[in-house]
């Protein structure tokens, strides 16, 4: 934990100050949890009550926010959201990793590993393997031959990649990541499948995050792509040759079947399904438990999904589903009923 | 396996015995497996024919059910199920494991470990953790830093504990399992994702068991919350900042947003999803495969989802859904041409 | 990567050759990505565009696309998707491995390991497990005690294998697989859940191939049974009990509760849920996202869910959703009045 002034965090926030700049700010929480000489924010008129009720000694607010707030110091600013997290960036500033190796971990000769990475205990890695300035490798992670990772780059715990896999810079993954994983591919034959063999790669850009237990899947020829500023959360399925677009986000559970091509910028809700070969355009937001079963051509919202109701009520309106084509046809029936 | 009689078996399951007090009892097994020598039980009266087939020399069986039973020696029960999973645990007991650390494993000199504790092969335990009496780590488990396991608790094999994580007594975490990654949390900025750092913790109750592959995140500011008695099955989310009451379950797949709070004894059915910041009153149950976009005030049983049908008919019904509220408006202007 | 004759493919792929026989064939790639000594391959008219810019220097192809393609050499195949499976199987043979136990692997006394066998860095083998010829086990992985893997067997880095656990021939599990957790078992008992002990396993059969991440649950007693020629893709759950038969393929994320039977030669969609103790007929077709809550009796293709909208439209279909039994009584009430 660092220790700064609250005239240091509007600086470092872009906020404008109000109250005591010498204020000494020893740590960032919640409104519910923060205490005397911390800073805490609040994003919206919902959070108001708690807002005046915070033992915080400062707050980050909009400025419609601030007027209603009885506190003295407050950072002011249009983005409260983004000034809290580049506050508890420097408030807890990443813990500088010694570079070392681990005595227990295993590297093959070939492999060409920087003076200045941290390879962790039990860390496995191949043949031709070329790892980068500062890359962090944590304990039990398995990199496969001829992968290469990029500087400042961080695995977790317990990560494998397959062979071929390359990941770029400042990205972080989780611990249970699966990169390069075969592709979900067979020809049907007499009746069984035919293994069609994923000779593929997986290709992750830079400033990435891979959620834990997330899969991404080898390409059956070529690669699968995860471009730059993509965002990941956990236990999503990436199937072969996707590619995805920068600076998308996807939310946990999601699963991107084969050979889908998502924009840039786009945000996949939690839960998600997009079936094979579909192609989504830039700057499309999908809703969580969306089922997307085909292409999205232009930019917007969309959402499918049935929201929950009493289980009784639920019943009756199923079965009246199942019944709906007949419904519109009685409705049309009538129609010419009543014209006639 | 150890051996019983009838009646030290009425004893535990708290039943009431009929046939031979003295009948040895070598183990239990289903329906259609069961040997001669053996127990088995049946939970309603679509096992009938079943069970008057069975080869078990003795049945655990309600009083109704055990009145069409054609066999003699039966321990009457008005939860059959729960007797069985009594006299399972009993003829069934956990194989005693002998205190141990492997030689193989890697751990830090300020970690404190009980002696009676079980360290598996290849398992890597960082600084400043607590593992308390009869624990079992097995092998290639990862406990990062200040870390707190409770006595008798159990972690399988390739289980990833993040920094700060505590977990209680009694607990289980299946292989797999990841606790305390880094929760889902960007604030938008310049269309990109500016990360908000994660600097909570995962806190774990008594008598909880976590499935294979599981991920439960860190809270973004405070704790992530299992009270006691939580049951997760395999391959759930639960996202940052959740609190999930105690002996609520939930199965397999579920995808659980951040900041979500579900109640006690809450029944969530699986790959069902909860959108973030919801709260789900104690004694709410909701059927697989829901969706939850709103808050749940009142206890009671909530679905959503649509069951299958015929592939062609599934088409038709689903082009009538999306002109849903065109229909509604024609049936509303019928409704006025018959009454003018 | 192999190095084959025109002619030599069109045998392997039982192909008619069109055009140079003798023409040396360098590899295999995709239509947008294939260079010069290459062949590719098209499996629709949906790609003649893409098919006459492509370099390669020959092509897979059906009679009908054969006619529209301008280059010379041609491999005419009914099912160009399986020659182009039967093709890039011989030009990217399998590696050959080593049969070797590395140093650090930790293998008890009692297993048995076939000299062909390749143990990968610090795998864990435990008692009285058996590992037949020409197995490959990759680093990391666990393999608890009593457990068998047949011949020609691969296990990705990172995989657990609980005791008992059965695996056949021919078979490979992805990375993150964890076979033979407990099944989510619990008898309701005052207010509290009361664990049934699992004391079944798993028993995987010949040719299966289990995706990265995905859970197979021992059974509650007796075995869950994967039969010979499954295919599972990526982070599916198998529940406990269940039987899957053989040649069936399961698509990512897919959840299958405790207790179902599907049977041989099915294909599930992906994120399909089917709730527990139901039972699927043979040659059935389940799209992706269904939710089955009945069993299947007969063979044929089965649907459920909606897929997106336009959000505005999605939320003003959805209220008529909950609606649609009121509707349908106004429809009847209107009918009534009609025709009186």
């Amino acid at each position: 934990m660092t220790v700064l002034t609250l005239s240091e965090l509007a600086k470092i926030t872009s906020s404008k100050l109000q109250g005591n700049a010498d204020l000494i700010i020893t740590g960032i929480s919640s409104l519910d949890a923060a205490i005397a000489g911390e800073i805490s924010f609040a994003t919206g008129r919902k959070y108001l009550s708690q807002l005046n009720k915070c033992n915080a000694s400062a707050m980050i607010l909009s400025a419609d926010l601030a007027a209603s707030y009885h506190g003295n110091n407050v950072l002011i600013n249009k983005s409260p959201y983004l000034a809290y997290a580049q506050a508890i960036a420097v408030l807890h500033p990443k813990q500088a990793i010694q570079a070392s190796t681990h005595p227990s971990s295993i590297i093959a000769d070939s492999a060409s590993i920087a003076d200045s990475a941290s390879i962790g205990a039990n860390v496995v890695i191949g043949e031709q393997v070329h790892i980068a300035d500062a890359v962090i490798i944590e304990a039990g992670s398995v990199i496969n031959n001829n992968c290469s990772i990029g500087k400042n780059t961080h695995l977790h715990a317990n990560v494998t990649l397959y062979a071929n896999s390359q990941i770029g810079e400042n990205t972080c993954l989780h611990s249970g990541v699966v990169i390069g994983a075969d592709g979900f591919g067979y020809a049907p034959h007499q009746q069984e499948w035919y293994k069609i063999k994923q000779v593929g790669n997986v290709i992750i850009g830079n400033d990435v995050e891979v959620g834990a237990n997330t899969t991404i899947d080898c390409a059956a020829l070529g690669s699968t792509i995860i471009e730059d500023g993509v965002k990941l959360d956990n236990l999503i399925q990436i199937g072969h040759n996707v590619h995805i677009g920068e600076h998308s986000a996807i939310a946990a559970c999601a699963a991107i079947a084969g050979s889908v091509t998502i924009g840039k910028r786009c945000q996949i809700g939690g839960a998600s399904a997009i079936a094979g070969h579909l192609s989504i355009a830039d700057d499309v937001i999908i809703t969580g438990m969306s089922m997307v079963i085909s292409s999205i051509k232009v930019a917007g919202i969309y959402s499918s999904g049935m929201p929950i109701s009493e289980n009784r009520q639920w019943r009756k309106n199923i079965i009246r589903f199942t019944q709906l084509d007949k419904m519109s046809q009685k409705i049309r029936q009538l129609e010419k009923l009543i014209k006639s």
